[in-house]
């Protein structure tokens, strides 16, 4: 039996909190004030977060995916008792959506189309591809790589996800179908990858790891899509595929050097697109971290376990 | 109990039927010589069609979607004991998959994105939408929008569709969450509607059906999809509202004059994608037939119910 009345308090004062207090409610519990709240929803920056909460406080969820900084400012250390949560994935959902407009818009010939000013159906059809019974690999399966899966595999494409482990890879909306494949025999899984997306954190171990060889090794029609960190693409060697057409194009929201300078061979390839890391932009986080409040709020009230609990010990 | 050796014929001879003899085999059968057919799979015109079948065939497999012509050459009727099957619904997936990229390429801002040459990340934030907790109606739900809404669905859309009768629209992997909607009352839709695709069949009914009064309904974040004919819009109205920043944009991949004349005002607007029809090019159709060949195999075997059978009576 869950409590009738569990009030969460948002804070800081003065913020826009619309949205927020439409997910409080949707989650189950009323919006209240903090000295009698069981929850706190927390919009502003590690500086302005309070020196003490009230006794009643169980709960913090904190509006950032990465939480270094409230680290570095002592938020979590100061209050032992109470559980920290981050909106790690929260924000995955869009950067897979913007992914997987990048491949498709690739596929589909979209840059060449979009430069056309007449009608040139006999140019373009030989052009015009399709993910359906393609292989995708998908380099990195954290919350971006899972969340795109079951956007790729509706489209009858077959998902190769790779992560360190190797260990199969399960979640909402992924098929028994996806193959999981550990990170060290990444190179055995090029030659059966149509298209390759790139959503790995950035590590010394993920550097350059899509370099000459991948390049090589993949398909004159293959896309290379990049929505994790510019590093893990070795930039040189991607322009050189494109103008040697290697490979079918590339499609980019991170780059390296970021942003990419004036001038830089990118931003005149015909077969490369370049976002400016926008894929996740501003007014559509807030909006996205209200959905992943109305899931914690539904799950602290339920008393399920919360969404990306923050581990004190871990730093994350 | 199934026969454990079926035989499919593949005609004519001298056809490049590679990909059909591995659908024959995936759905069951075993490629056989005609003498000994009890299915033939027929990839040439309707002129080239035998005058005359062995008996052991019951079912012909057609390789068109629209089968006037195959009626104007007297072929089904010259059969009257066989059934024959048409490739209706076989083309779907990727007309589906082409609405799908342009409505993504149009919520993303792809457009302006490609013309860009150089970061432009400011400008650029505010207009990257996505499709989450978006409405996306879809008028006819035909094969092409029934394909569609498994493809929409995951990216977090609500889907309506509209058809005639505005009886549920089912099917596989079409959720519950969709809501059917009459065609009758299509004018109480736009107020809900954030972006439409139209994919519905040209007729005196849905002539303009996307005209001035549409238009005007719709929101100025609204793209439009045509995947169906162009007739379907009022491209004059469309220009309008395009010229006028009423709706976000248009992609379009039939057009009214089709093709688009040189120098109309659709090739220069930003805020519209033409692609010359070819969402579905003859590169992708065999592939697709050799789709819906194997399954309608695999039926016939089974003697299950065959895909987009066609009824003599009725023409189709």
């Amino acid at each position: 039996m869950s409590d009738p009345v569990v009030p969460v308090a948002i804070g800081p004062d003065g913020a826009n909190t619309v949205l927020l207090e439409k997910a409080v409610v949707e989650g189950g519990a009323v919006v209240g004030a903090r000295e009698e709240a069981k929850g706190l929803i927390w919009v502003g920056g590690p500086n302005d977060f309070p020196a003490e909460l009230p006794a009643s406080v169980e709960w913090v969820q904190l509006p950032a995916a990465g939480v270094e900084d409230w680290f570095a400012a002592g938020v979590v250390e100061r209050f032992p008792h109470i559980r920290f949560t981050s909106a790690a994935g929260a924000f995955a959902a869009s950067v897979a959506e913007h992914a997987l407009t990048l491949l498709l818009a690739g596929v589909r010939y979209l840059p060449e189309h979009l430069r056309a000013d007449r009608w040139r159906q006999q140019d373009f059809f030989p052009h015009v591809g399709s993910l359906r019974g393609k292989t995708v690999t998908i380099v990195g399966a954290g919350g971006i790589g899972r969340a795109l899966i079951p956007m790729l595999t509706p489209l009858g494409a077959h998902v190769i996800a790779v992560n360190r482990s190797g260990r199969p890879v399960t979640g909402h909306g992924i098929p028994d179908t996806v193959e999981t494949v550990s990170a060290d025999q990444l190179g055995k899984v090029w030659s059966r990858t149509d298209h390759v997306v790139v959503a790995a954190p950035a590590t010394a171990a993920t550097h350059h790891l899509i370099g000459a060889d991948a390049l090589s090794r993949l398909k004159p029609s293959s896309w290379v899509i990049n929505v994790a960190r510019g590093p893990l693409i070795d930039t040189d060697a991607l322009v050189e595929a494109l103008r040697r057409g290697a490979i079918g194009g590339a499609g980019l929201d991170v780059t390296d050097p970021e942003p990419l300078p004036d001038r830089h061979p990118l931003w005149s390839l015909p077969n490369a697109i370049v976002t400016p890391h926008d894929s996740n932009p501003p007014q559509l986080r807030l909006a996205a971290f209200a959905d992943h409040v109305a899931e914690n709020v539904r799950r602290f009230v339920a008393g399920e376990e919360l969404l990306a609990p923050i581990d004190p010990a871990r730093g994350y």
